[in-house]
């Protein structure tokens, strides 16, 4: 964790958080105080303030919605040229192009793989898009790995690819279900005191996201621009199998298992005995739980 | 737990478990003998050995796959009057009719919300759906209580509503959902690389599946009555959706995300903290795992 090159030696330097009074803003807020550095919060409102605010600053990082993002990139001022410009968006492609255009020294994309609510950073993932002089962002990346979190290199395009099943289509099929639950009147109460505790886990995966923002899902889910094939691809697999229930086939039911069970390979096995242990750790819910 | 009744203290009286041999059949045996009991295994091919293995029985249970449990139990011999017949199957409704008509004595139906790889039945639940003489068989679920297991009390009727949902449908989903990732060709191994403990909690669910017995899963779905209109209902849900986003409707999208959250209510908040306590404890994967 090399800091030689480090700006942050010049004390007068400060780290200037876009949309520093959001959720994920006030933790990053919190986190680069806590290590010693000057935290200057800019709003989107703010931007009479915006140049004094970032004249001296030797990070900018925005941490505003994504619909907002690359606007707001676009009406930055102009920054120190060894000043770092960054991001925490969860897409990463629009975005990086836009700090580039907007800066010509150090810019890095990034996606914290966690929520506002995490306890501390210690096992998060932290996804890297590299964009310029990655020399002089180092500083940066080993701050955050100094705070417990690993780091992922993934290029913007294949990381935006990704997301959009690891997170798109992940909340997109949450409201459905609890949609559908909803158009059902299910009695969760019941389908909770009657739950294994996998059906606990899947019902607390889906619940959770409706305690959370409805905007930040929607607009995931609207710049995920290939989800709607996505999720086509996904009712064409429900139809498939419907189908052949409908026409009681078991046979053909036991071999579409099987060509998915080819595909996950060694990691179904592995997926397995992973999650045994989780649930065999979460066997007694916490008391005055959700039960 | 009054054993006062328990024709157990009759020392020449054993438990036959049909069907000893596959997974829970051993769990059962395994836990059977380990509270002092002689238990006695009967596989479907045994029918010559029934009547003499039955004779002595304080105990028939059924732990045979769904599909042939009724037509068993219709082969049963004649068992003895005090004799309590149960089974393990995840449906409800027509083995204990079923097992109602076989034998006039003490009923009970036994759905385990576990899977053989349990390591111990502390904390898990076992529904029960009584049948005919409740008393009689008390030992029995005291047995099952203290083995640490918690009882719940359901109709069959009510039952097998809800395990439509909680195991028939989750099931369903799931596989069309490893069906999708085969289709798209998903590199599993970067979604993972790239996940959010919460995706690598779904994925975890999903693949766990595919290690396990594709028949079981197969009749569990066919011998759901309602499931195809319980599909049709979820898709319409997706449908509905998926109209809106490729709209690019915002508004109408979170004002559906809101109709579904006002169904869960209370529960949203309480399952995002339950959540958040689990995702912490796994913030650190086991080592060798599916990483």
């Amino acid at each position: 964790m090399s800091v030689a090159n480090a700006p942050m030696s010049r004390a007068d330097r400060s780290i200037t958080i876009v949309g520093g009074g959001g959720a994920m803003g006030r933790l990053f807020s919190t986190l680069f105080r806590a290590a010693g550095h000057r935290v200057e919060s800019l709003e989107a409102g703010d931007a009479a303030f915006a140049i004094e605010r970032t004249a001296n600053a030797a990070l900018v990082l925005l941490a505003v919605p994504i619909e907002r993002t690359c606007d707001l990139i676009a009406a930055l001022p102009e920054l120190p040229s060894d000043c770092v410009l960054a991001d925490i968006t969860s897409i990463k492609r629009a975005p990086l192009s836009a700090m580039l255009a907007a800066h010509p020294g150090p810019v890095v994309g990034l996606h914290p793989m966690f929520g506002p609510d995490v306890r501390s950073l210690a096992g998060q993932l932290v996804v890297v898009c590299h964009g310029r002089d990655p020399a002089r962002y180092q500083w940066l990346l080993d701050l955050i790995s100094g705070w417990g979190a690993r780091l992922g290199e993934e290029t913007a395009e294949r990381h935006d690819q990704a997301m959009q099943v690891i997170q798109a289509m992940r909340h997109f099929t949450s409201i459905a279900y609890g949609l559908f639950l909803q158009r059902e009147q299910a009695d969760l109460h019941q389908l909770l005191r009657l739950s294994s505790p996998i059906y606990r886990l899947e019902l607390g995966m889906v619940g959770r996201l409706f305690a959370q923002d409805p905007a930040l899902y929607a607009d995931i889910m609207l710049q995920a621009e290939d989800l709607p094939e996505l999720i086509e691809s996904y009712r064409d697999a429900l139809d498939e199998l419907l189908g052949l229930l409908r026409e009681g086939r078991r046979e053909a039911l036991i071999e579409r298992f099987g060509a998915a069970r080819q595909h996950f390979g060694d990691l179904a096995p592995a997926l397995l005995k992973e999650s045994a242990a989780l649930l065999g750790r979460m066997q007694s819910p916490p008391q005055g739980g959700a039960t």
